[in-house]
C-alpha cells in the first residue's frame, strides 16, 4: 500500500521552514506498514493544489495533505479540495456546535468569518482538531482516502493520533506490525553490532532490526510484522530478551525513557546525593542532569573548574598533581571528585577533565583526550576516553559518556 | 524566474531524515531572487526521478536535483540524467584526474568501482566537489539549466558555494540583491517591531524587512532590490544605520557574529575574568560560556547552587536572607554574585535564581520569576524578570538574558 504526502504552504518554499511534517508522517505510516511514494511541496495556489492531488492519486492508495488551512487561506484549500471533488461547501452542524463551545468558553462572539470555519466539503467526514479551530477532512473518493489536516506540527499531529492512524487501521487491512525500542548510551553503533551479530543473523524472518544513533545514544528499533498482534507481542517480549542477555550493560531503558530522568529515578529511590566537578565539560553535565523537573531532590551543585587555580582552591587539587600530570590525568579527576563530594557534601559525584579543542591538544594528548571519575571516596570507578569530533561533539559525549558511568554505578 | 527542487532519497521517504537540503537550497535560491515552484522527493527509481524531471521542467527554468550519488546508487541517478537527456556516460579526463590524486595522496589504489566516479553524462560540465568523490553535474538543455549534487548536506552546500550559486548569477539577469542581517538579543520580536514602527514606515519600496526569531534572539533581515550593487550597498548602510539609531541598546552583532563570542571578545580585549554562580540554570550559562574555543582567557569557572545549603556554604549566602526574602529574590542573586566572585577570584559574575518549573511556583512568585544579577561588589546590576514557556525554554531565555545583561555592563 502506497501514500503520497502534499504539503502546501509558501514558507516551505521560501525556505524559512523546515518540513518536519513530511517525515514525521513517513515515519509513522511506514511503522503501520504503509510505504511513501512521494512527498510534494506546493504553494498556496488553487491550480498548483489540484496538478499535485492529480499527481499524488496516480500511483497512492493514501493521500495526507498538510497545511493551507490557516485563518488566512483556509478558503482556497477547503473551496480546492470541494472543486477537485466537484462537492460544494457546507455547514457541517456537530463542527460548527464544537466551535461555538470554544469560542463561548472563551466569552468571544463568533464571527461570520469563524462560522466559516464549520463549512467544509459536503463528501468529506469532518475530523475533530484537539489542539486549534480549523477541523481535519477525509475524503473516500475513487477508491481512494485524502486526509487534509493543518500544517500547525502539533494540530497535526494531534490529529493523526487520535483519529487518522486509527481509522487508517481500521479502514486498510494493514498487516499487524509491532514495534519496540530499546535504548543504549555511550556505546557506537558499531561495537553494539558487532555484539548483536548473532542475534540479528537468528532473527526471525519477520523481524527487523534498525540502528537509530544519535550523538552518544544508539536507539535500536525492533519492527515484526504478521497476522496476530498476540502472537507478535510474544515473540517481541522473547526476541527483546535476546537483545537484553547480549548488550544489557548498555541498556538504560525502553521506548520513551530518557537517560538523565531514568539516571534522576535511581538516585532519588537510593535516597542519594549527587554533585559534579567539571572542567572541559563547563556545566553541561549539570545542565543535562538538571533538565530533570525535580532533579533538586538528588542534585545538589557543581564546581566547574575551568581554571587550575580553581581546582586547586576550590576542589583541593594539589599543585603537585597538575604540575607532575597535568589537569587532564587520573589523579586529578579522583582529587576533583573527592574535593566536590566533601564540598558539597554529596553522596557520590562525577569528575571530568579533558580537552575539547580545538586548540590545547598535544602528542600525548590529543583534542577528544577525557579522564573520568565516577563514585565515592571509597568506591571510584576512573576512565580515560578518546572521544571522536568538534568541540560541541566532544562535550557532548564526554556528559553522555560520564553519565552512563553513573548509571552503571548506581546498578551495582 | 522559478526554480524546482527534487530531492532523490529512500530515507527521506521512510522518515529517518528530514529534508533540511530543501529549506537551505529554498533560502539561498530566495536571497537571489528565485523563486521555488515546488519540491519533490522521489525514491531512487529510475521512472520515478524521469517522471519528476518532467514535472519540474513544466514550470521551472531550473531544476536542482539532490541526493542518489552515493557509492551505491550513483549509476542509477547518473544512467537516468544521461537517458533523460539522451546522453552517453563518458569519463571526463579532469574529473579523473582529480580523483586519482585524491586516492593516490591517501595511498588507495583507484579501483574499477571507483573510476565509474569520473565517468558522467557527456552533456554536463562537472562540477567539483570539494568536500566528497562524486561530483556534481551542470546541464544546460531545452533552455533551461539542470544541477545534479550529492544529497550529504555538507558537500552539497560546498558545491551551492563554491560553483552553483555564482554560475547562476552569472548566467541568469538576476535583479541585485542586497542583504544584511543585524542580530538583537533578549528583545520580544513584538517589542523589536514596535521600536522599528517609524523606520519600518519609511523603509524604500526596494527594501523588505524579515524579522526572524530564536529562542531569546531576534535576527532582522534586511533586504534591497535594484540594478546597481553599488548603490544598494551605500543605501543598506544608511539603513542599517537607521535601525541602530532605533535599537541599538539590542544589537549585539551583525551578520555572522556569534552572541557567546562577542562577549568573550570583549572580555578578552578588556583582560577580564568572570565567573558564574547559578541556580535554576544549573550549569546552562557556564555550558553557553564555554561553547567558544579559547573562553578559558576569561572564563575560570562556576559555582552550580541547585541547592539553598550549597548557596549559603559555597557563595556564602546568609541563611536569613534565604528564610526572609526566598531562594528567589534579589538579595539572594546579589549575594551569590559577590560570593563566587571572591572565591574564584575573578573581576565580575553572573548569578542566577529562579523558578524554571513545572513544579515550585507560587502566586507571588509563579513558573519563570527569575532573579538575575550581572557586574562586580561595587558596580552591579540587578533584575527580576518574568519568562515565558516550559522548563527548557525558562532556563535557555535565562541565559540570554543574563548574557545579554552582561554584554551592556560590558559596554559601559
Amino acid at each position: 500500500m502506497k501514500a503520497a504526502i502534499i504539503t502546501i504552504g509558501d514558507e516551505i518554499l521560501i525556505g524559512t521552514t523546515i518540513d518536519t511534517n513530511s517525515a514525521w508522517l513517513a515515519e509513522k505510516l511506514n511503522l503501520l506498514g504503509i510505504s511513501i511514494y512521494e512527498i510534494i511541496s506546493v504553494s498556496d495556489e488553487k491550480f498548483h493544489i489540484m496538478s499535485a492531488l492529480k499527481r499524488a492519486e496516480e500511483h497512492a492508495q493514501l493521500i495526507l495533505i498538510t497545511g493551507g488551512l490557516g485563518p488566512t487561506n483556509d478558503d482556497i484549500t477547503k473551496k480546492t479540495l470541494a472543486d477537485y471533488f466537484n462537492a460544494e461547501l457546507k455547514l457541517f452542524p456537530e463542527v460548527y456546535k464544537v466551535l461555538k463551545e470554544y469560542f463561548d468558553h472563551r466569552g468571544i462572539q463568533l464571527s461570520e468569518k469563524n462560522r466559516t470555519l464549520a463549512e467544509l466539503p459536503a463528501n468529506c467526514t469532518a475530523i475533530r482538531n484537539p489542539k486549534g479551530t480549523a477541523w481535519g477532512m477525509w475524503f473516500e473518493e475513487r477508491g481512494k482516502v485524502y486526509v487534509s489536516m493543518p500544517g500547525v506540527p502539533w494540530e497535526m499531529k494531534s490529529i493523526m493520533h487520535d483519529t487518522v492512524l486509527p481509522k487508517l487501521k481500521q479502514k486498510f487491512s494493514l498487516p499487524a506490525i509491532l514495534h519496540y525500542h530499546i535504548l543504549t548510551a555511550a556505546i557506537a553503533e558499531s561495537q553494539l553490532a558487532e555484539k548483536l551479530t548473532v542475534f540479528e543473523a537468528q532473527l526471525p524472518a519477520n523481524f527487523k532490526l534498525a540502528y537509530l544513533p544519535d550523538m552518544g545514544f544508539v536507539k535500536l528499533r525492533l519492527s515484526a510484522t504478521g497476522n496476530n498482534m498476540n502472537e507478535l507481542r510474544q515473540q517481541m517480549n522473547h526476541q527483546v530478551e535476546r537483545v537484553k542477555a547480549d548488550a544489557s550493560k548498555h541498556i538504560y531503558g525502553f521506548e520513551n525513557d530518557i537517560f538523565e530522568q531514568v539516571i534522576g529515578n535511581m538516585l532519588a529511590e537510593k535516597n542519594m546525593t549527587i554533585a559534579t566537578a567539571e572542567s572541559c565539560t563547563g556545566g553541561y553535565i549539570a545542565h543535562r542532569i538538571t533538565t530533570v523537573a525535580g532533579s533538586s531532590a538528588y542534585y545538589k551543585g557543581s564546581v566547574i573548574a575551568y581554571a587550575n587555580e580553581v581546582k586547586t582552591a576550590e576542589l583541593g587539587v594539589s599543585p603537585h598533581t597538575i604540575q607532575q600530570q597535568g589537569a587532564v590525568s587520573e589523579q586529578t579527576v579522583k582529587e576533583m571528585l573527592t574535593g566536590v563530594i566533601k564540598k558539597l557534601n554529596t553522596d557520590m559525584g562525577i569528575a571530568v577533565s579533558g580537552i575539547a579543542g580545538p586548540d590545547g591538544g598535544t602528542d600525548e594528548k590529543p583534542v577528544g583526550t577525557v579522564w573520568i571519575a565516577v563514585g565515592n571516596e571509597t568506591n571510584m570507578v576512573v576512565r580515560q576516553v578518546q572521544l571522536p569530533g568538534n568541540r560541541k561533539q566532544i562535550i557532548t559525549l564526554t556528559a553522555v559518556v560520564a553519565l552512563e558511568m553513573l548509571r552503571r554505578f548506581l546498578l551495582k
